[in-house]
């Protein structure tokens, strides 16, 4: 295991502690509950916009707390649901007033343990309202899932929600938002290399050196299909269409297109990936009005890519474009 | 090889007709020869700001251009200088009066073309300095480089020079910015592995499973030495070290703590990376007042890490902060 890490068992404390060093303008660090919250919260009268999952997807979500996005993110152990206390913490640590809104990847350890949270927090007279995203097209039921994977979208959300919370929104309103995303969100990913999780030490699965997998999840749960190794091109193919198909959209449809690396792929191949999805994409007639490429929510070094497609309305572009101010996500501010 | 490209020998080619595609907004891309220049250039009055080099260490230099920084950046084929006419037509693209900055990390290659290229537009009476960066301090010439190599500086003298271009400064003024990054910033990096070129289609350099190496390239040119894989605190102590005692720092020096990926390292380690990084320079008495921390000056798929650390003063600091609009850095605007 070649990784630039001391413990297995310390990554993400220190990771955490890494983050309260870098960036204390926008973020305080909690630990023991582990939680990071931005730097001025509650804010007063504002709706407090959550998430958290397991570590290893970085930026997201601790990458995402600041002005317009997360109030607050609780990270997990490495692929690994955080326990109800570190969200009920967060969600408490935020509270404005307004109420909470959970933004929950469909997961099973996620969905058990935010609910418990939500319901602890009510019991305190906390509001909290959840939505649960669930955009991955690649698989019915998955290993830690019932139901579809929440991937890609759930950033894309976490930024819509944040600005408008931002703009004081009511809780539903808020949450009405993540609906929307929920809803008009698709996703599917691929994998040419497994990742590592630190305490195994050992790669999470085998995958042959002329093979890639279609459809795996973000922990390397499997996908699809196995096959040998195609072009960008055909795989970006095989990514799209399932992703079209499955809403479906509409020639005309305004667009974010999100091309996302797994962790190890580099830009060069994200640009490469994002040419032939923008052009499957118009020649479908859709308008892709916005865009967003990087390592944005990873597998930690698995070399592959997502793509995301969330349809967008007219409140939905303005959110977009709302200023955020977070280590992950940064403009207009 | 395991990448998401079509033929190798398009990569350079389809990655920026995805940049065309994905940041119509930021730039216009020039093909034949290739280059990327901000959608509005020339500015009229502005000094121009150019960099280039080898495709492969995306987001540098394409990823740059935009508002407060880069006016145009040359890509050569992967790991390979442009060519002078490729600098040339940037040049004249840009020119809006004021002169042109040619920022030239310090390789062989770069450092000839970029000369003729100079040496051309002078001929067509534009006025064009050069700055050289050479902040590697890990080696005194290396396989592609008389001197030392220039690294991880480049981008923040791309940052800096571009915000003082913005505020309309002199050819000369903007050129003493670019001189004052080149004296104040050291860099060093390493290698948990290779990278492979597409067009070699093999890693460049074998390293064994349980080895690294300290003082790497971002061509993968040899560093200091290989060792048996340590800890990340070890690795971050052996990086820290010879830069610091190059410059020299003094204590109460404000210090901006740049934390780099080579491509196939992810988040969660640059952030454990940092948080040792940080404690030393903090040991040292440096006051980290800014940071860049993600895959900035990347080596392909390389997994490993850089360190830079810049020197600041209170005009840098305030260029830094200056507002920014490109696909790879952004804020404030």
């Amino acid at each position: 295991m070649k990784k630039l890490i001391n413990k297995p068992e310390n990554v993400v404390r220190e990771e955490l502690e890494g983050i309260a060093y870098a960036h204390p303008d926008l973020v305080k660090v909690h630990f023991d509950p582990n939680f990071v919250v931005r730097s001025d919260a509650p804010v007063k009268g504002k709706v407090g916009v959550i998430s958290g999952g397991g570590s290893g997807h970085e930026p997201m979500h601790g990458g995402f707390v600041g002005i317009g996005m997360l109030d607050a993110a609780c990270p997990g152990a490495v692929f690994t649901s955080p326990t109800p206390d570190q969200m009920l913490e967060a969600t408490k640590a935020v509270n404005g007033g307004a109420g909470i809104l959970h933004i929950v990847k469909n997961y099973t350890g996620d969905i058990m343990n935010f609910e418990m949270a939500a319901d602890l927090a009510r019991g305190q007279n906390i509001e909290v309202e959840s939505v649960v995203i669930d955009d991955d097209v690649a698989v019915k039921d998955s290993l830690y899932t019932a139901g579809r994977r929440g991937v890609g979208s759930t950033v894309l959300a976490e930024k819509l929600c944040g600005a408008a919370a931002e703009q004081k929104r009511s809780l539903k309103e808020v949450a009405d938002v993540c609906r929307k995303v929920k809803d008009a969100g698709r996703s599917m990913g691929m994998a040419l290399t497994s990742c590592t999780v630190p305490h195994v030490g050992k790669p999470t699965f085998d995958l042959p050196e002329d093979q890639m997998e279609i459809g795996i999840g973000i922990h390397g749960e499997p996908g699809r299909t196995r096959m040998p190794l195609k072009s960008a091109d055909e795989i970006v193919e095989m990514l799209m269409e399932p992703i079209i198909s499955d809403l479906p959209y509409k020639s005309g449809d305004q667009v974010l297109l999100f091309v996302n690396s797994m962790g190890g792929t580099p830009l060069i191949e994200l640009y490469v990936t994002y040419r032939k999805a923008h052009e499957i994409a118009t020649k479908h007639g859709l308008k892709v009005v916005r865009n967003l490429i990087g390592p944005i929510i990873t597998s930690l070094e698995m070399a592959g890519v997502s793509i995301t497609l969330l349809k967008l309305d007219g409140d939905m572009i303005k959110l977009w474009d709302a200023p955020v101010k977070t280590a992950g996500l940064r403009w207009g501010i």
